[in-house]
């Protein structure tokens, strides 16, 4: 698959500079920071589905806490 | 400034599947995983430009105290 990326100067500036600093080339760089995205949008979603079933059973404990 | 951006199958399906949980354009996906990526790596200079000059003032008493 191939796409037209169209980056500003500043962020073709930033790219540039991960690429120096990683010692990546800019298509490896952007690959990279795709799956770092990916990856956290998926732990994001399993915490949301986990707080979703645990913190349910644990309402009646919470609530004789009290506020925090 | 635009590049040709070549993406695997697998990963060009994780950047459709952000562009669709994020409701952007898979421009707009990939311009934000590389502005995220960029500060990560600025954080993690300040940090250790921080821990640099900080640490060594406090090594007489981190030896004092040993180790963990």
């Amino acid at each position: 698959m191939a796409m037209t990326l169209r980056l500003t100067e500043e962020d073709n500036a930033r790219l540039d500079e991960l690429a120096t600093a990683e010692g990546r080339s800019k298509q490896e760089v952007l690959r990279l920071a795709l799956v770092d995205r990916w990856a956290r949008l998926h732990k994001q979603e399993q915490l949301d589905e986990v707080l979703g079933r645990v913190l349910p059973r644990y309402r009646g404990l919470l609530d004789e806490l009290g506020p925090v």
